[in-house]
């Protein structure tokens, strides 16, 4: 017997046609002789609907009442899912996240969680029931209100949960079959990826692979919550997200608690796996901007003016650099990227710092696409940028920016050309697929 | 300073719109300097959408668990009302029923409040902030699951809450400007009714006048509250529902928390209250059936063994008649009203009882209706029974049943000769307004 996490996204379990099939899954883990714990978001569209209804009442709700207003979504789509299991003849409780003990700090709409005492799911588990907890939210350690997590917030209660009980596994439900090595929508010959580490996955998240926000797999990768990618729509092996072994095979991952595994693909194709591939996956990102600093006086502490005008926007910066105009030694260019939503407030952060930096132009750029190549098996291939660089040069692509971490290559082009950069350097590391149009994205049965 | 809670219903805050008109109303109370206290229900027709959605998902939810979905209507609606207070400037502070404090026993669906702990509502009100506590909620003392206290709740915790935080004043918000003599829909010339003792409103409730559920009156008597039953939609004084002196003025209600005061008409006309009248109004109640057992044997435990079958079916009876037939001393003829939602149940447990009990006929009638006259001055006045008959009499109305309390006297008609009988005994009562059109229905704002 396995203790078995499970969490279902919005689009799971849009309507009641799809709760019901959401319970039927569950309820076969359940008979299988597993514990299981569900983590569920808001119905479908609900969490919109909710921000609409505020926005007509207030353009300026106060953050504490938008997360008691936006918590009523969980609580629908819970109370339902624990209907529907207890319709196929099995005992569900459902659990907000305050009951299921998700404390958190007292940062409404962003809130940490900072503690979990799953005292009442333990419980409902000793009971034999299935527990069903709200995901998104918690409750305030200190004011004792309630708080939600934001984005990435579902994912995130689901391996706190995990991590909290001891659980064997985190599944994190979704409507594609797991990590691929780039999206399908660009590269169609992109393939499947059984088995990815935190560390990868982390970077392919951070690069802006979608199916994972990198806040929940960096809490997986911390508390060692194996976790499992797969889709809601069959019952395909998604992709298993832990540490592996030298041959690349998943550690402490305990594959038992898969149902009717008989009927199931292998979780991985071990003969391929003898040796770790150099290169997981190119994940690609159309959500960043830049911004450019021209004419900073290169003088100690003026670009520090820059990066200060930039914090008090509150933006997270990405990639940084600085060039120093040739024959001109007085004066240099900062450009730097960050999430495209903060380029205006960061924008006028830095014209309200123009007197004290002293630079002569600003210039903002939202046009950009970022390429990134992930894989620990860059560590020992020193050749790797060098590859990336000749493979986007022959398909025609600039390269902007650079930016490196040990397992990781990223670079900035324009976001026209994002697509084909994508295509080119999947095909130059050899990772299309040679099954042709064998790959399937996005699962069987929807 | 007063301390005032407010209670707001589902109509008063059906849409956004409305929502901020009951913030303006509420901020006006608090400019005022009172302290401010408001329960709301969920919005417009919420509760029944969620409980469409749960019919969707399985025919029978659980108890548990349609509690916790239906919850989720207040929770919207507290939220919003709390963000539109605020965008008017002030603090307002929303609480689930659980957080207010509203302790129930664990009969999901029809939970008693067996305590209130309003420990973070005082503190809110100590901060200057207006609290928001969702209606009809509670959390279970025993199992600390989410509970709802059906029929009636949101009004009954307004009225806990007022009692447990000692309040000035219970406002009770409504659609109409409070109680009148008789439905003004029937009774053209129905009066309103200022002042009303508990123990007659208590009677009015519980004989079909739909503007208080009687369990919130029960609940106000037994503590003392002073209630205020007023329109949303107008700045008129309602009814209050207070004990009253010998000259017919409430007893401890503080008037200096009902905002400009000068622009209102008098709480009540004083010279008109020098004497107690006789009756306070005309109930009427079309939701009651009758069900006749004829032919029960007039041995010791027969009749007992018909009541035992109706309490198996859990049906609250209201009046019951036994008649013995004139010639014939061994059986007898047992009739009983009851609320024609328990009638199929009620009967289906009497004819499964038949055997047992060995009556010869059943019949079900769900073609009655119930007129109600009420009046603490019926004590001292012997002849309203007699009045009443006659008055009914004379309009060609047939009684069927009847029964009395001190200040009660019930009679059981044909359904299609009941508003002809309010009208009549309305009249012969004195109860008819001398201003012909003057009295307006449904306040003035609507």
């Amino acid at each position: 017997m396995s203790l078995v996490v499970q969490k279902y996204g919005g689009s799971s379990v849009a309507e009641a046609a799809s709760v019901k099939r959401v319970a039927r899954r569950i309820a076969q883990y359940r008979r299988a002789g597993h514990e299981v714990v569900v983590v569920v978001s808001a119905m479908g569209d609900t969490t919109d609907d909710l921000i609409d209804l505020a926005e007509r009442v207030t353009p300026t709700p106060p953050a504490r009442e938008l997360d008691m207003l936006l918590t009523a979504g969980e609580r629908i789509s819970m109370a339902l899912l624990a209907m529907a299991i207890s319709d196929l003849g099995l005992e569900a409780r459902s659990f907000t996240g305050s009951q299921a003990g998700v404390i958190t700090d007292s940062a409404h709409g962003r809130a940490r969680i900072i503690d979990v005492t799953p005292g009442r799911i333990r419980t409902a588990l000793d009971d034999g029931a299935i527990a069903i907890v709200a995901g998104f939210q918690g409750v305030s350690q200190t004011t004792k209100d309630i708080t939600t997590l934001g984005r990435g917030g579902s994912d995130t209660t689901a391996v706190a949960l995990a991590a909290a009980l001891d659980a064997d596994v985190c599944e994190i439900y979704t409507d594609v079959d797991g990590v691929f090595t780039a999206d399908p929508r660009i590269v169609p010959a992109a393939q499947h990826i059984p088995v990815i580490t935190p560390e990868e996955m982390l970077e392919m998240a951070a690069s802006g692979a979608k199916i994972l926000h990198a806040r929940c797999v960096e809490y997986a990768r911390r508390y060692s919550v194996p976790l499992h990618v797969r889709s809601s729509f069959s019952t395909n092996t998604g992709t298993i997200v832990a540490e592996v072994d030298r041959v690349g095979f998943p550690i402490s991952f305990n594959e038992m608690y898969l149902p009717s595994k008989s009927n199931q693909e292998p979780a991985m194709d071990t003969e391929a796996s003898l040796e770790a591939p150099l290169i997981s996956g190119v994940a690609h990102d159309r959500s960043q901007a830049k911004i450019t600093v021209a004419g900073v006086p290169d003088i100690p502490g003026k670009a520090a003016g820059v990066f200060q005008a930039v914090a008090k926007a509150e933006a997270n910066i990405d990639m940084i650099v600085q060039n120093v105009a040739v024959g001109q030694t007085t004066r240099t260019d900062i450009s730097f990227t960050l999430p495209a939503a903060d380029l205006a407030a960061t924008m006028a952060a830095l014209e309200a710092a123009r007197g004290e930096v002293g630079y002569s132009e600003l210039f903002a750029d939202n046009k950009i696409g970022k390429l990134s190549l992930v894989g620990a098996g860059m560590r020992s291939h020193p050749g790797v940028s060098a590859k990336l660089f000749s493979a986007l040069s022959e398909a025609g692509v600039n390269i902007e920016m650079i930016s490196t971490s040990e397992i990781r290559v990223s670079v900035v082009t324009r976001a026209d050309v994002l697509d084909d950069a994508v295509r080119a350097v999947h095909h130059a590391f050899d990772l299309d697929s040679t099954e042709g149009e064998a790959i399937v994205y996005g699962g069987t049965g929807r």
